[in-house]
């Protein structure tokens, strides 16, 4: 049970861990901070906070459990923010889509309190934002991931556990650097890709026509490429080193591909392409494993 | 009107395009060639075929037009096989994704009868194959590329034109390179981005606990990586050109990202991310733009 949670960013994924946690009773009062006074209102207009704060200082002020759900790029700067805030009782967690750089910003902003943060991943949204996205259910039957490294107090992580199960999610302890890898494998790289080939097209002569003949594959593959183009700089920027990696395996998988094709190496190909299809076939086809909506 | 269709293929593509000529009427005879007799028995038995025929010579034979909707990779034996039972008054033409080989094959195979072929895409498909797929509204509201070169008869080109529209297609002509070069954009080269992904993922040690994480947006985009390695091997190698020299633009678009990363440059990503998303929602949001399906 949390007395007082302080929600900082109260869009899809602040709001709904607020909606979530009060429709389970595990939550006394929760205080909302926005950077503009009418997502504030808003947020407080739909119940998705109990009280509107105009600083983070006044929302994290008696607070026994603080959220961190601002766009990556905004975390060092609010985590400094609210530093000189934190008291003893307080624990920090965030909902950032990649650890390492988080980890790093509130190690040197918390100092000697950074044992009381903890860092997490929900992996659930969907592509609306703002605290009017907010509901309820959204991390029900998602995942969410814990990155505690060797400083994490146990009793703070065992608190931010057991209100994120309190959501309905399968809460998973990660390494960091595992959890940035996996995360860059399944979620980033596929957004860089998908951006860099309808980009590609939108830089043609004949972009309109092109696309007309786009068939449905086309439409499935490119949709993650309408994501926020903010959030995803911010993505790439946090998570580059792991980003950084793949993308070169992935350029040597490439070239392996054009050579291939260059050779008419058939063979080659037919292998790639078989091992794809069947670890997609094998993994997607298996019930749960597809119920997981973050884009 | 036809008055005797020859089918050399009678699985998704081939069998469709009979059904749906039956359909409206359109056609006197439909005889089918399969390489095995349980396909063509299959096809006989469900009705996509009036008849079966042991050799592409025998299928062929007083038909005033011939189908070839076989994989990409045996156009040209099919082309020479045929081409010595080839008449006057016969017209030839084809399914495939790729047109420039096609054409060349067909060049070779039929020698002055080349005025008779026309080169011919229906952008249209399922994941299914086989006749048991075939079903007659496939090509409706579709659109179907034509390709003619400057030999090709105009009556000939009128005759397949006439016949995707009884189909309920859309018929569209295209300069053979340009619909290569925006099929390579639009189909192939996305095919081969997704089998590139999920077969590195699938090499890797933890394949089975990275997929556990992947959310629905790399479902969708992984989509594509299902579809059936021997035809996509066959579109690789048929249309290597358009797609090497499209690999090459797409290498340098990930190397100016791979270099903004680096250089945490977030205006250049937060531009290109705008510039994908912006043309995606444009051109996908518009009503029409969508209902072709071919994966």
């Amino acid at each position: 049970m949390i007395n007082r949670l302080a929600v900082i960013g109260v869009g899809l994924i602040g709001g709904s861990l607020s909606l979530a946690l009060k429709k389970a009773g595990q939550v006394g009062e929760v205080v909302g901070y926005a950077r503009t006074e009418i997502v504030r209102q808003q947020a407080l207009d739909l119940g998705v906070i109990d009280r509107a704060a105009e600083s983070i200082a006044d929302a994290v002020k008696e607070a026994d459990m603080i959220f961190l759900a601002v766009p990556m790029g905004a975390m060092a700067s609010v985590l400094s923010e609210l530093a000189p805030h934190v008291t003893d009782d307080m624990i920090i967690t965030d909902g950032g889509s990649a650890k390492a750089q988080v980890i790093a910003s509130a190690n040197a902003a918390l100092g000697k309190r950074f044992n009381q943060f903890v860092a997490g991943h929900p992996i659930a949204g969907t592509e609306r934002s703002g605290p009017s996205a907010a509901f309820a259910t959204l991390y029900n039957d998602h995942r969410v991931v814990l990155t505690p490294v060797a400083e994490t107090k146990s009793e703070a992580l065992e608190k931010v556990r057991v209100m994120w199960q309190a959501t309905g999610a399968e809460v998973v302890d990660m390494d960091v650097e595992h959890h940035d890898k996996v995360l860059a494998a399944t979620s980033h790289l596929p957004h860089l890709l998908a951006f860099n080939i309808v980009g590609m097209l939108a830089d043609s002569d004949d972009c309109d026509e092109v696309l007309r003949f786009a068939a449905g594959g086309f439409r499935d593959f490119s949709r993650i490429a309408s994501s926020d183009p903010v959030m995803w700089r911010d993505v790439c920027l946090s998570n580059s080193t792991a980003i950084l990696d793949l993308l070169n395996d992935y350029r040597q998988g490439l070239d392996k591909i054009e050579q291939a094709i260059k050779n008419k190496d058939g063979d080659y190909l037919v292998d790639v392409f078989k091992r794809a299809k069947q670890a997609r076939d094998t993994r997607f086809s298996e019930p749960g494993l597809i119920d997981n909506s973050e884009i």
